[in-house]
């Protein structure tokens, strides 16, 4: 193989991988195609085997040991798809898997990794001391490194996606990949570049872990902060994966937190799909610039999909919010019955749904004998709930929405 | 057409239909299979156009309109999928649509079907009155009536489902399919027996509403309460589905709601899959009784996904609580300083996330000068919650998880 993997090599590892991988769906994405006005497809590695796009690689670097490598065990350090690729998938073969992890990884990841198969090593203040444990203890035991994306078999196991988005022949005017240590979009930009597709290959990086963005472009644009999309949270960088991108892609955008956020949401609430942050970022371009996207034909590689059922939850309820189909009511009022009974007759003759209620007389910022009373109501948006904001004003109530605006 | 549709007509109807829709997924289901131990496919209909089966039976209807029926115009009584099925490919194929829905439906519905193109009517207390009355404006109007199941060609559409199953070589030993009124199962299930396949095909009511239950058993389940599975949610009945279920059709189970809202938050969160009540219920029986199940080969018809947010939201946060992922500590305490500080420096030292404190030192049945403390906070189940608990007892604290059971 030399320093770039090529297409005969992506086909290679699609032979002896598929038969053991979910084959995950280019879905036409109706419901997200009409609102966004293009024609929106998603390549679903969020319901591929173990929840993400991570076990190709892992697989097809198994599928290279020799069967004295395969006694020696295998290890690898990830907090995240690419341990639970690699416990998955080495458990099937019978070979040992080790995976150190940072001390402050979330048990639910342990969980998800030992669950497959493997034995967690939890290690370190960081990821850099979890890194270095796993090298030392590679040493140790003579165990083989799984590296999550600098490795050219890595890179092509991931690659082996390209292929697949052609099945249903379709012809894309711009594939959008997530990036974050690179081996997804190399593999997938070798792939549809040297079967000669036509698609534009962008990549999509969180603004706050912008690697690849600067190398790319010789920018300096600041590693800072934190992302719901941890999936792509990298830091550290490759040379070989960079080569790749240099090669194979044509831009790579970065996505705000915001427009991640609203990618979750509009990916689960308008198409019906549970993504993780990076999963979502694809559509992040979209959201950010729907008019450059006008009737384009679009492919979004929806990576993975092990996201956190509180942060779902959260998300789907600052959405409610953001869009108005939660509104908050905050009436101020003299403190004296019958004033909440006239709020909810109201409510009631408009066929309202009442969610909550938080009538608290202390520690407000009120005079005594006055006070707030802050109602959750269902509505369908920022025009209804400002026609219910205006029917209360009417009736002489003090009253004002005081949900958190749309970003 | 005789009385019962043939597989000659579902593989017409396919040629008719298939370019106007989503060619939906039949995907393994990888992490479902996993939990229960048997191998699950899911036929994925939520990401059908309009979020359901429902556009096949309506777009195939429509395409028998003759010339002049189509300047005539349809009418549709519908609160659900087939409003929207039937409003979209009206509209795409440029016939005018109105569709009658009780006064009672959720604004989002109407909302939904107006958004493609057909012109809502609200009529009626209940669906009676609105079937009613879109009869009376059929008459009037000369309008041509689309039903909902209760026509061939609206079964046959829906039956172009049971050709699609087969496209990877699956053979399936079961394939389980929710009945509301009956044309999703009737036309799968004849296209099913009739290419000779072996699976056995189920279909699933809700217990709410057990009519063709009935019907197939000769049993008087009564019709009662509510459903989270609005979908299914069919009280009317139909001979020309009935004997379709009758010849076809092997076995009919009853689902619970638990059952349901189970399947709702396992698609959820183990599958990456938003799926409505109607659409899950395919999963219900599975939960119910997945000894029955273990080491066989299932498709599930996830009919639709069309669910509204707040309940998504409810089932997310419901089943985080039944399975321990949230525990509320409740705490009684002597009302002094230092309490709260201490509890919470003890779930600091156990790293563990808090999401929610609730004191409220009013209208407790306690003696005054005692005071209750419920904390909410994130746990890996129920034997790490139980663990917890059993932490602050050691330290002498009087604490006790209330999370409601697993039902």
């Amino acid at each position: 193989m030399s320093n770039l993997i090529t297409l005969d090599d992506i086909k290679s590892a699609h032979a002896a991988i598929k038969d053991s991988l979910v084959k995950t769906p280019t879905l036409y994405a109706f419901s997200l195609s009409q609102k966004y006005g293009c024609d929106i497809f998603l390549k679903l590695e969020n319901l591929q085997a173990t929840g993400s796009f991570k076990c190709r690689g892992a697989l097809y670097r198994l599928l290279q040991l020799s069967g004295a490598e395969k006694k020696r065990g295998v290890i690898a350090c990830s907090a995240g798809n690419h341990a639970q690729g690699v416990a998955y998938h080495a458990t099937q073969m019978g070979i040992s898997a080790k995976i150190v992890m940072p001390k402050s990884t979330p048990s639910k990841k342990v969980e998800n990794t030992e669950k497959y198969g493997a034995e967690v090593i939890l290690f370190g203040d960081s990821f850099q001391e979890a890194h270095d444990q796993a090298h030392k203890i590679c040493k140790e035991e003579g165990r083989i490194l799984i590296p999550p994306f600098d490795d050219p078999h890595i890179i092509t196991g991931q690659g082996t996606i390209g292929l697949e988005l052609f099945d249903q022949d379709n012809d894309f005017d711009e594939i959008i990949v997530p990036i974050g240590g690179g081996g997804l979009i190399s593999g997938i930009a070798t792939a549809c570049k040297e079967q000669g597709k036509k698609a534009r290959i962008v990549g999509v990086q969180s603004k706050t872990h912008p690697t690849h963005y600067n190398a790319f472009y010789g920018t300096d644009e600041p590693s800072q902060g934190t992302t719901i999309a941890e999936g792509i949270a990298v830091k550290t960088f490759s040379d070989l994966t960079k080569n790749h991108i240099k090669t194979h892609v044509d831009a790579i955008t970065l996505a705000s937190e915001n427009a991640i956020e609203n990618a979750i949401y509009d990916l689960m609430t308008v198409e019906k799909i549970v993504a993780e942050g990076a999963g979502a970022a694809a559509l992040a371009p979209i959201l950010e610039d729907s008019e450059r996207y006008k009737g384009k034909k679009v492919c979004l590689i929806i990576c993975g999909g092990n996201i956190d059922q509180s942060l779902m939850t959260t998300i789907l309820t600052r959405g409610m919010m953001a869009h108005h189909l939660y509104t908050i009511l905050r009436f101020e009022s003299e403190d004296k019955p019958g004033f909440l009974a006239s709020i909810t007759k109201t409510l009631a003759d408009e066929n309202i749904n009442i969610v909550e209620v938080h009538h608290n007389r202390l520690f407000k910022s009120l005079p005594v004998k006055k006070t707030h009373i802050d109602i959750t109501i269902e509505t369908r948006g920022r025009a209804h709930a400002e026609a219910i904001e205006s029917l209360f004003s009417g009736k002489g109530f003090k009253v004002k929405v005081i949900n958190a605006p749309l970003q």
